[in-house]
């Protein structure tokens, strides 16, 4: 299986859909709708909406059912780098080689093009017609609460005030499972949804839920890992970045050994959750993907 | 009928759910969700929560089924009132006699407060269990375009970009039903949905637009009357701001007089949009009190 191949078709096809969901409707509106279509349309490996819409074809559902969930899980994640990459918060004038969205519109249409990109998100989990009533509701309900003040906004809260602070490993573990990992478990759980299964007692549901903690928390320390051993060159930004900036990583616990041994289980438990479903080959080959990422 | 009275009494009885629907789940988030508190509980006459309450009662909903629709579009205009006081917008360091959101708590934070008000507003609607799940999704769909980039954001972006540019008649209008004018008919809505009435055909959801718009334009001819013939001491601001910032209002395309005479015709039509249904006292009142406040 060539899974970059598989994630390149889906940016391919999902990037129709965020393109379209973003025309605007009024001229008056132009600067505001391309705003968001600057920084939705950005580029990145669309992982996000793929979970959707593997899970939703794991658990049976069809693909028309995902598109809707898959554009509102990336606009939600297109927003928070937005508001990120603002003056007063991580102060970043570059994303993915394009100058971040601040920079081209100014803060105050950044500031409102997050809030409008968030806002567009949630609705299209809400106006999702290829699914119930029953599961758009549930899935709109679940998305908010994954993205908000418990969730990922949650996150951004510990890792704001843990500038500096040498947070401990319990404190480190929570942020990055809500920071990152709250919206790579609603990505997971919308294709569920979007097969209609609501139900947090399914197995089903269960074993989204198991897969996403476990990709989700390798994801981060493979990125902990990269920035110590990592090509900058391949990487695409400076190596040591965490340790010039003071930061707290999985590395300021354990070896970099260990934190490959702590990513390789993570992965596996995350693999061995969705191990009895059929048609499982391309979640288990995302997984591991991710896991020997160079960048 | 005391309607200042009605006023005071739904203020105290929708504030004790505002704060209960924002109490700290962990430790860690308390900064957060203080921020959240200090905004969404720093006093304003709770008109929006008002007339979803109004509106379902009119419409013979039950009381509770409009608690936490209330509580959904305090939330929204709360979050909205933090992102504009911010100094890339209109940098405000006083509201209500009290500091701003980013002078207490940091821009960083408040940007994030912003974001996590809107979600919680947004969830609030969404876990509704007092209504049907039809109307709960209908509620909460809807409710994210009156607020979204079609909506209050999109106002606020054509608010932006009409700075100094002395804008037509029309791009005002257009701009004031966007920016103050959606989130009050997202309010009637909200009450309307709260009924049980989700069907934009029917008599009753018309009834609650055809008010929404009147009372919401007519709120803004007035802030500008009151702007050039208000008693700054009675307004607990300073009058003839907009002229000095160059703003056009109303009043930039005709007399006080017939500013007031249309404000009037707006009410009117408001009002005798409710006529028809038993019950429309409060509401009736409260478009005429609207109408004559002095501040």
């Amino acid at each position: 299986m060539d899974i970059a191949k598989l994630l390149t078709e889906n940016t391919e096809f999902i990037d129709v859909y965020l393109a379209k969901n973003l025309e605007t409707p009024e001229k008056e509106l132009e600067t505001l709708y391309s705003s968001m279509r600057y920084s939705a349309l950005s580029g990145g490996k669309r992982i996000r909406p793929f979970l959707v819409a593997e899970f939703c074809r794991l658990f049976g559902g069809k693909a028309e059912a995902a598109v809707d969930f898959a554009c509102a899980i990336e606009y939600v994640h297109a927003s928070s780098l937005v508001h990120d990459d603002m003056p007063c918060m991580d102060n970043d004038e570059l994303r993915r080689v394009k100058p971040t969205n601040h920079v081209v519109y100014g803060e105050d249409i950044a500031l409102l093009c997050g809030d409008a990109l968030i806002t567009r998100g949630y609705e299209m989990a809400a106006r999702n017609k290829n699914v119930s009533t029953e599961a758009a509701l549930a899935a709109t309900a679940m998305l908010l609460r994954e993205a908000g003040a418990v969730g990922m906004m949650g996150g951004q809260e510990i890792d704001l005030l843990s500038e500096g602070k040498n947070p401990d490993f319990a404190t480190l573990m929570k942020m990055h499972e809500k920071k990152t990992g709250a919206l790579i478990k609603a990505s997971c759980l919308l294709g569920t949804f979007a097969a209609g299964i609501t139900d947090e007692n399914d197995e089903r549901y269960k074993a989204a839920v198991k897969y996403a903690y476990g990709i989700g928390l390798a994801f981060q320390i493979v990125d902990d890992i990269l920035d110590v051993e990592g090509d900058a060159a391949v990487l695409g930004k400076a190596t040591h970045a965490d340790a010039a900036l003071g930061k707290t990583t999985f590395l300021s616990f354990m070896s970099v050994a260990e934190a490959r041994a702590y990513a390789e289980k993570l992965t596996a438990e995350a693999t061995n959750a969705i191990a009895p479903y059929a048609g499982n080959e391309t979640l288990t080959e995302l997984a591991n993907f991710l896991l020997t990422r160079k960048k």
